[in-house]
């Protein structure tokens, strides 16, 4: 159970201690957790959260997506403007603990060092009320696309549609929230800015021993679900130059890809990370696959060429294997930049705190990303061992934990004294 | 329900409406039928023949894998001596509704006509009894190998490996049987002889208007389960040149089994038909993936030869790709050669009858294959629709059903009254 927080008592324990709670709910065999969203798991890990939040004075809002809002009053301040601060609960399926866990947790205990430091007069916020928010669904692993929940908050991706994606058992987001209990009706307030902090997924801040990244743009990305369309036919008997082999077919649309990506002009990145066939069985030639492929760049006009190509390899490959190719969707996700002077900001906030700082680029998409687009958003990074994520491998040392969980204290301490018609506090609003 | 029939007065109607009948269990939408081994649709179909055996007086064993026996008391000749006749009941996902379960049907109403011949006077047997016999999974769709059922009997297969196989979803067949009441603890008696009709699965009999294939042997098989191991990583920052993407490396081995085959000296084949994918999320580069990977030729020099080369290219495919490659099993199975008598007899006997027919080969395996190896067998054909299988097409017109069935009855009458001591009864006996 959670426990009421004294907070600047013993902070660096109640920072990991809370943190390992949430490490328990899915927890793998190999350290890591598997937390789908809107799984049991995700459900348990929601729980706890929601208990925490409560015990420590917040007002729990839960919306028809299930992001959780967990808001404290400062009492100080415009109580009409929030400060948003969080990022998610969900992983990949046997992912690692940190990837999310650790900015809701910062999130959580940050909320209650800067109440305890306005009430002790250290701060004078502008912003009258904090806002821990865990998004919901975030890595996209069971319902696709990804950034689903605070795409939704933002407006990228509607209600409606995001409540009817299906899982691969066909399982709606509505029913797996309802079944959690986290299909709310709640309505957030509106943030004024947003702060994320997140593991590296590189290895620049280790490479170089810096504390903290300061995250100026987001990779830009092109998602494209196909399918390939075969013929299901006997394995053994059907002739060999007349199947229509769906998952050959398939084969060269990987191939296809890790090829564009590897011999682009700029650096692409991309893998296919999923695929369905259809039927499957050892003994029947595959009549139908669907493969999850995406390209992310930092270069709008080369991911415009990289999608070209790929899209006429497709018809290549089709006519080559006497399969149909169809591209099901694309998403496109435009290269982000950051709130310039909120990166200003967060470097000086860094430097009077003598943590050490570097500006980096993302190419994993953030929440943070999505907020950006209605508020200026920072987002900051700690070192994560070997820059792995997406495993159980992922690790940040206790000491760079809690330095992260300072560099987030202290960007948030300036960013809500920012007075009220400072430029860019409302820079970026819709 | 089924019904007591009176095969002699209204056969055709009494063949095909016991076959609609069959065909209901795991309908789909396109006509086919799903009706994997030991799921609830082949529960009902089970259920359906065993209520149809019982009403029609035959003696039900159900031994430890499922396999169903219905045994015919002829009251002439020779009760310790068993003809056997069957196929099975089990499909593909999303398969077709003839394939299998033809044989059954036919080798039911066989049984009692043939019997009706025997009061009647018109045939004497020397096996005194016809077991209509229904081997669970042929397939291997849901469970591998295939010819699983047949194989356990004829002593390919352990009962207990087999009854520990599991499928996709980790549910062994012990439990599936179980759970559908398969799980018997009959002991069926041994078999003389062995009959089983099924369609072609190529278009030999179609293209040259031939009623009947005589089967005279089957291609030998090399299946061959692969794992590729990579490492999970997240699809975006991690670098391109350092993923060990095992969903790359799976490709690279679907389109090495298609271009060995296409390649080969004599005539291979072969298709990937099934892989599993870990983690299976669009954003997390694979880390492991199966394949189900199969090479079928009618020559056992070239099948040695074709899987030597296989191997090698898996080990190449490993390096270039940075991932681990591993044959987690081999699965040998040799050319089979019909018995040669067996042939000669069923082409007398449809000559007589004035049936067209001709010598074919299978690509395919058949539980007949199976029996071979503990007695003469003998493996008849009907034409399919250009010759395809493994899918909702199948179609074998009402007349090729009528002739096939024909064909059954006139053939077994001859085999089932050969003098006990004719040379190819007992010549493979194990």
């Amino acid at each position: 159970m959670a426990e009421r927080l004294e907070v600047e008592n013993d902070l660096k324990d109640a920072l990991h201690n809370t943190f390992a709670e949430f490490s328990r709910f899915g927890k793998t065999e190999l350290g890591g957790v598997s937390r789908l969203a809107a799984s049991v798991a995700d459900g348990q890990a929601r729980d706890y959260l929601c208990d925490w939040l409560k015990k420590n004075g917040l007002d729990i809002t839960v919306d028809a997506v299930g992001n959780i809002f967990g808001t404290l009053d400062l009492e100080c301040g415009d109580p009409d403007q929030h400060f948003f601060c969080g990022s998610h609960l969900d992983s990949q399926p046997n992912g690692g603990r940190f990837d999310g866990a650790l900015g809701v947790v910062c999130a959580c205990i940050a909320a209650l060092l800067i109440k305890e430091r306005v009430k002790a007069g250290k701060i004078s916020p502008t912003c009258g009320r904090i806002v821990v928010a865990c998004w919901t669904s975030e890595e996209g692993a069971r319902f696709q696309p990804s950034l689903l929940g605070s795409g939704v908050f933002t407006g990228k991706l509607s209600e409606a549609t995001a409540l009817s994606i299906t899982d691969k058992d066909n399982i709606a987001l509505s029913q797996a929230l309802s079944k959690i209990g986290y299909l709310g009706t709640g309505v957030a307030p509106r943030p004024e800015r947003y702060l994320e902090i997140h593991i590296e997924q590189g290895r620049r801040l280790e490479d170089t021993g810096t504390a903290i990244g300061i995250v100026t743009s987001c990779w830009g990305a092109r998602k494209l679900r196909v399918e390939t369309r075969g013929r299901p036919d006997h394995t053994g008997p059907a002739p060999m130059d007349e199947r229509k082999d769906a998952l050959c077919c398939a084969a060269h649309v990987v191939l296809a890809t890790n090829r564009i990506a590897k011999t682009a002009q700029v650096p692409v990145h991309s893998s296919v990370g999923r695929m369905e066939i259809e039927p499957n069985s050892p003994n029947t030639v595959a009549e139908r696959v669907q493969l999850w492929t995406e390209f992310r760049c930092s270069d709008e006009d080369e991911l415009e060429r990289v999608e070209s190509q790929f899209i006429e390899t497709l018809s290549q490959k089709g006519r080559e294997t006497g399969c149909e190719v169809n591209v099901l969707s694309t998403e496109k996700r435009a290269v982000v930049e950051f709130d310039e002077t909120a990166v200003d900001l967060a470097e000086a906030a860094l430097d009077n705190a003598k943590i050490s700082h570097m500006r980096l680029t993302t190419i994993a998409g953030h929440d943070a990303v999505s907020l950006q687009a209605i508020c200026p958003a920072t987002l900051l990074f700690v070192p994560s061992k070997n820059g792995v994520s997406h495993t159980p491998e992922e690790f940040t040392s206790a000491e760079d934990f809690a330095v992260g969980f300072d560099a987030v204290v202290c960007v948030i301490s300036d960013l809500i004294s920012l007075p009220s018609d400072a430029p860019a506090l409302k820079a970026h609003h819709v």
